[in-house]
Parts: C-alpha cells; sequence; structure tokens
C-alpha cells in the first residue's frame, strides 16, 4: 500500500473507532481479508479500513462523517453476492461497512405475521425464527446459511420460492435506512396497505447499496406448509414444459410452488458426478420437478396424479415419478440443487442470469441453442432453472476436449450471444443476481435510455457525493 | 372566469389542438363540466381547458409543451378519486389532461400470463380481457365500471381482492411513463424477475400522477378460481375475529380470499335500508364475511365447515351461515357491499381509511371507540371492512337525532381522534384511498420527517418544474 494511502487509513480508523469503538475499525491486512475477497475469487479488492457499527445509530454516524469527508463506502453483509457488489475496487481508498454486528431479530408478530429483522441477520436465522412461531419466510437460496437479510434486500434476491411467494421485494412491509448523509428513513411499518406518498422501500430494495443502507426491514409471514407433494417428470420439449406449466398453474393456482426446468445433459451431470440416481427409467431429453403446497393437510392427496395423468394424456408429459416419502422427495430436489456444482466437474462454465417473457422460452432456447453452435460448435448449452418465473441459468458448458483456458477466454463472446438474444426476446440479462461489477458494462446496452437517466438523477438526489457503493449498478 | 384567463385559455387551446386534433383540446365550460367537479360534489375546479391526447406519442408531445411553457397539467383517468386528486384546483390556470382515449388493450398472452392495456381502458374492461383468455385479473372495486387502469396505479388501489392478490401495486410488472418533460420511459417489460437496476415502476405507482403520466401497464393475470366458499359467521368480539383469522390462514392459506369485518349496527343498516336479510337467528355484536377460493374443482370441501367448526369449539364464532349456492353467496356479500351506501340513511358519517397492525386491530377499536364516545357522546362507529389487510374503513356515523350539518361540521375534530390514535397504533391514515387534496394537511403530521424530505427531492427530481398534479399529496 501506498504511504498516503497507510497514512489515510490510520485517521480514518482512530475517527471511526471513535463512533464504534476501537474493535471493530481496523486496517489490520490479515483481519481484512476475509471483507475483500468476492468468494469465489472473482473480484480482491482493497481497503482503506473496514468499519463494523453496532447499531443503527452508529451506521448513521459513520455514514454522516464518511459523506462529510467524502470517504467511499461499500456496503456489505454475508459477502455471498454472485456480482461482485458487496466487495471494494483495487483502488484502496474505499472503507467496508459491515453490518454483520446488527443481528437482532427485533419482534416476531405472528398475529399480524410480521417479523422485525436487523440487517446482519443471516437469511437462515430468519427463517429460524418465524418457524419458531409455527410461520413460514419463504425467501430461500443456496447461501442462506451465510447470506444477510440486508444483502438479500439490497440484491432483491430471488431463489426457490418465488413462483408462490416472490422475490425478496415482496416480501417486505417496511423498512430502516440510513442515507448517504446519515439521515435516517424510520419506515419499518407493519402495514399490509399504506397509501400515504411515494413507495420509497423498493427504491433501496434491488439497489445494492448505492441509495442507502437498509439496517432493519419488517418481513412478510406466512403460514407454513402441511402438505407438499413432488414429482420429477420426463417431456420431449420445452414447449411440452410449458404447457405442463399452464396446465399445473389452472389445476393448483397459489398451490405451484416449484416448477424447475432441467435438461438431460443437467441430469447427466448430477447422477454421474453428485451421487444422484437417473430417477426415470429411459432418458428424456427434458425433465421438470415440479411441487405442490398446502397449507391444510390431505388437500393436495391425488392433485398431482391428476395434473399429471392429464399431461401425459396430452403427450406433454412422457413419464414421472411422484415422491412417495420425504427421502424421495429430497432425491428428487438434490438433481436440481447439486447442478450447479456438478457443471464444474464438465470443465469451463460460462454463466447467465436471464429472465424472459414466459410464452417466449420455447422458441428462444431453440434459437439461442442454434446460435451458440454457430459461435462455437460443441459447446454444450444448459438452460435450466425457474421457468416458473421466466428465469433461465442459460449456462453453457465447454466443448468435449477443449483446454479449460482457452473456453474462458471466450466468456464476453459467449456473453453476446446469449444477452443479445435475451434482449431482442423482451428480457433480462440479470434476473436475480444483479449488476453490481460484474455487468455494469453491459447496462448502457440493454437498459432503456430514460431508465438510466432516471436511475442516474435518483442516484445524485439521494446520495449527491456519490460515497455509496460507487462503479456499482451505474 | 378573468378576461386574461379567457385570452390565454385560447392560446392554449390551440396549441394543445395542434397536437391531439381540434375535437380533442376544450374550453367550453359545458363540455368541460364533467372533467372538473369530484363525484360525490366534493370538489369542483376550474381549468383552463381540457386535453385528450389518443397516444402515448400525444401525451409525449402534450407534456413537453406543457413543461416548456409551466403549465400545469392535472391528470385524469375515470374521474372516480375519492381524495380529490384528480380535479383541478379553483383557481382556473391548469389543464386537465384526460387519458380516456387511451382505451385499447394492446395483448393479452395467457402463456405469460400477462396482458398489456392503456392508461384509459376501464377496470371492468381489463377484467373482461383477462376473463376472455379464462384468467383472472383480480382487482376489483366498486367504481371498477367507470374507474381506469391509469388512475388504479395512480392510487394504488386496494379493493376487495388484496388478501390473495395484494394491492394494484402487487399486480404490474412493467409501465409506459410520460415524464414531466415529455420523455417517454418504455418499462414494458413481461417479466418476474429482473434485477437490472432501481426499481422505477413502484415510484410512479401510487404517486397520484405528481411524478409522471402512466399511458400503459403490464399486468398480471392469475388461474381463475374454479371452487369458491363462503360464509358469514357471528363473533362475540374483534379479538375471536382476529383468532379466526389466524385460524382460517393456518388451515387455508392463500386460499383464503376474503376475510371482512363488520359490527352489528352496519349488518343492521344492510337490513334496515338495503333489502338484505338478517342472516343468523339472533344478533350478534360482531360478523365476518369469509371466503376460500380455489383453482381446483372440490379442494375445498369440507375446508370452511372444518375451520368454523373448530373455531366455534374454541369459542371464536357462536354461528355461521355457509353459502350453499350461488344466490346464497351473493346476499352474503350484498350485506358487505350495500354497507357504504346504506350508511347514509342514518344521517351523517364521517369516514376514514386506515390501515393497522393487524395484532393491534382488537386493542384499538376499542380504545377508539372509547375516545369517540368522550369526543362526541351518542356518536356510533362503525368499524368494518378489509381485516386481513389491517384495512378498517373506521366511519363514524352521528348520534341519533342530532343535526346532520352540525355533526358534519365535526369532521377535523373526529379526524383528530380516530387520525391521532392511528398514528400511535403505527397505522396509516390512508390505507388504500391516497392523500390528493383531501388528506395533504396531514401528511406532514403523520409521516417520517425523512420519508417527506426523500419525497420532496425525488418530486423536485422528476417534475422540477412543479407541473404535474401541483398541489397534491405534496
Amino acid at each position: 500500500m501506498q504511504d498516503s494511502l497507510l497514512t489515510a487509513a490510520a485517521s480514518v480508523v482512530s475517527q471511526l473507532a471513535a463512533i464504534v469503538g476501537e474493535k471493530y475499525a481496523f486496517a489490520d491486512p490479515q483481519e481484512m481479508a476475509p471483507y475483500l475477497v468476492e468468494w469465489r475469487g472473482l473480484y480482491r479488492g482493497k481497503a482503506l479500513c473496514v468499519v463494523r457499527p453496532g447499531s443503527t445509530d452508529e451506521v448513521s454516524r459513520v455514514l454522516a462523517l464518511c459523506n462529510a469527508q467524502g470517504w467511499k463506502v461499500i456496503p456489505q453483509g454475508g459477502n455471498t453476492g454472485l456480482v461482485g457488489g458487496q466487495v471494494p475496487h483495487e483502488s484502496g481508498d474505499e472503507i467496508v461497512l459491515s453490518l454483520t454486528r446488527l443481528d437482532r431479530v427485533r419482534e416476531v408478530d405472528p398475529l399480524s405475521d410480521t417479523m422485525v429483522v436487523e440487517a446482519g441477520v443471516t437469511l437462515l436465522r430468519a427463517q429460524e425464527a418465524a418457524q419458531a412461531a409455527d410461520r413460514l419466510f419463504p425467501l430461500s437460496l443456496a447461501s442462506e446459511g451465510t447470506c444477510t437479510i440486508g444483502g438479500n434486500l439490497g440484491s432483491n434476491a430471488g431463489g426457490t420460492a418465488v413462483l408462490a411467494y416472490g422475490n425478496a421485494r415482496d416480501l417486505v412491509l417496511g423498512l430502516e435506512v440510513v442515507l448517504a448523509d446519515g439521515r435516517v428513513w424510520h419506515g419499518l411499518g407493519k402495514l399490509r396497505k399504506d397509501n400515504t406518498g411515494y413507495d420509497l422501500k423498493n427504491l433501496f430494495i434491488g439497489a445494492e447499496g448505492t441509495l442507502g443502507v437498509v439496517t432493519a426491514a419488517v418481513l412478510k409471514l406466512f403460514p407454513r406448509p402441511r402438505q407438499m407433494v413432488t414429482a420429477l417428470c420426463g417431456l420431449p420439449t420445452p414447449a411440452a414444459a410449458l404447457a405442463l406449466l399452464g396446465r399445473a398453474k389452472a389445476a393448483a393456482g397459489n398451490g405451484l410452488t416449484t416448477f424447475e426446468l432441467v435438461p438431460r445433459l443437467g441430469i447427466e451431470m448430477s447422477v454421474n458426478y453428485m451421487g444422484c440416481r437417473d430417477p426415470l427409467e429411459r432418458p428424456y431429453p427434458w425433465y421438470v420437478l415440479i411441487e405442490l403446497s398446502s397449507a391444510r393437510d390431505e388437500a393436495l392427496d391425488g392433485a398431482l396424479e391428476e395434473i399429471l395423468g392429464a399431461a401425459m394424456e396430452a403427450g406433454e408429459v412422457e413419464d414421472a415419478a411422484i415422491a412417495t416419502s420425504l427421502d424421495q422427495r429430497n432425491a428428487l430436489w438434490k438433481l436440481r440443487e447439486t447442478l450447479s456444482e456438478a457443471q464444474g466437474f464438465e470443465g469451463g462454465s460460462i454463466k447467465h442470469d436471464i429472465a424472459l417473457p414466459i410464452a417466449t422460452i420455447p422458441q428462444f432456447i431453440a434459437e439461442t441453442n442454434a446460435a451458440l453452435e454457430q459461435a462455437m460448435p460443441g459447446c454444450r448449452p444448459l438452460p435450466f432453472g425457474h421457468l416458473g418465473d421466466g428465469n433461465l441459468h442459460f449456462n453453457v458448458t465447454q466443448p468435449v476436449g477443449m483446454e479449460k483456458a482457452a473456453y474462458m477466454a471466450q466468456w464476453d463472446a459467449i456473453n453476446r450471444v446469449v444477452h443479445g438474444l435475451t434482449a431482442r426476446y423482451g428480457g433480462s440479462i440479470s434476473a436475480e443476481h444483479g449488476i453490481g461489477r460484474l455487468k455494469r458494462h453491459l447496462l448502457a446496452e440493454v437498459k432503456d435510455p430514460v431508465a438510466l437517466e432516471m436511475m442516474r438523477a435518483i442516484k445524485s438526489t439521494l446520495d449527491p457525493k456519490g460515497i455509496l457503493n460507487p462503479g456499482k449498478v451505474l
């Protein structure tokens, strides 16, 4: 580190320590290390120091100081983000503001079906707090043991329960937010309906810490499901999967809680590398993991059989395995859940997190697969994911036998094919992971110019000095 | 009208007519009359003229001109709003921008469960377009034959289906909006998930036309319910109603689509004045109208009996009438739906549209009723409405025998009692109707000051000349 930065760090640390205590403002490289690296090693940043306030008031005083001094601040939760939004740049002149000490579940109110949690509470602890009150907090992600509610809201996290319960955004009733200049917005309302002025909370949700720092939230709770029925189906085409989706929605309405698409290649990977069992007697080109849930015991008896029976008659489904025990259910889910990890065993994988108008997905897959084959003969597209939400993780595995590094060097070229077609189909290049650093350069290409102008105007209004997570999103 | 305004009007009309055509820009008092009066006669405004653009492009050119000239613009849909947000002031220097000619259903896409409608489409036509595609658009209000989607979104309308489907805000996937200066934001995405930057659409929804003019929207569609079961229950207390709500949510989850509370006084009014039948053998202090819906035929067989049986055993419900035919269902709903009109027959009614944390409602009702009796002995509180959403229309009927005018003169005093306690309980003084003109003076009293500062900053950013619906909301 340059001497000038070292001197600066010492002064910054002592001013921050005066607010949060000596223990919680530090510039020691070893102590800072875990806060500076993106968990997959995609980004390795530097920082002036790390500050860990222990209360909303301390966050407020930290930001007031940073804003007055023009110090740049990188809000961070569990540091599990997938687009580099939570790590500092390499410049070394930024301060990591870790929210993990704000870790209280302030209240659980089962009668109102709400709970108030602080930003640093992990998603798992939030789920457990709900469960202890016989309620469900439905947000569920692979990283739930580590990721925090603050990060979930900053990134408007998605996950596996969006089809029935919505994104993180849809699970929030109120927020407490510290603005760039230290002002605190006390917006922890527990109300389902409140038309007293502009909707401010949705501005901060999904803003990736660029507009303000969420310190606490009122979250919605739901009845815990009593019955779940699960099946894995073999299908001939994505169009058949779409027909099955329509059929399942018509028959089960909000009871349809999972509808995940996986191509044969994905099943093979999970079988070959992750110890999963091939679920059906013979292979099918496509698979759907479908689950229905109900708050009433026995309400779903026969429901899945009815839907799948009709779908088989219509030629949409060719075979299906219905789980008859929790073990069987877990085995079916494992096929889907291990899929991301399994891809690593087949060499390089170039990843996309796209959303599309649901009706266009079969045509989109066909056209994109063809365009990819033309761009790189032998590459293996693996479009899988939350078909019920129109969200595909359209990953592309390298051709057999190609060198991984040579393949990964084509990241941008493959991206251009998938994102270009996504834009043409009216889709999104980031369905649930956000923009962060990873996709910032793509935003101008895909976003409506007036939307971008509004985003910049709002950023300047709420953070005029640009201290909050600079160089992320915008 | 003053001469100067008359001259101004002639020039304004001719400039606007150059954009929309002669027929659609007018200042003739008779032609303007229906656009200037709030439908209950609560506000009677004046205007320079009325302009009725026929396309998004015309709206854009009209606003560009108005913004350049500094002319004030009052966006208006079906003119059914309840807080005066849609009518011009008495000054006569404002232009009414009627959106009713933007009345195309641009697309219905049942596979994606979306439809694209223009702002001037009435809610009823939107519902019918969904139904023609075998889908449900669940927003439902008393004024649905007249009110428009643009107005519904501007006011974030609520209604009777919020418990299961959310407010208008929750039913929108994308928006097309003309900004104050005429720029058009093309945000008509059909995506369920899109994390590419700030959430802009929720800023315009509920902003009552003060931040931009919504010209079209992508709306969510749902499966049509195949089975509905309905009952009216007699209960001893609001606490019993709350216990029944918890029980019904636990048992039916998202299948619980209606949960409306009515006190005995309300049932008496509907029976005495609206031709309704007293539904139970003897009177009970409180009533709940409960309905479950399912996308599956027969899925609800026995469900309501089970819930109500357990509730009776627990002493929450004392008697219940379960509808066994569509006629019986309609008769039960009529008790609830005629309630607003019925109140008129008992003299003056001072109205409130409040929301509360659901768990606090029994205590809130007890305390507020006591405070009202103290403020005006003999007044008759009628707290009824969407208990499942925490939204009460806490209307207060005049004492028997009092003169109506003398009672209505106490509007502010009664408001103060109800709104004061609402604020103390962490509630909202406008759950679903908005702020408009009616409650503008109350906003500073109940709103977090930082929230107000942010609202003002955003208003200045998006409408720097303040031409859009000035003097409303803020």
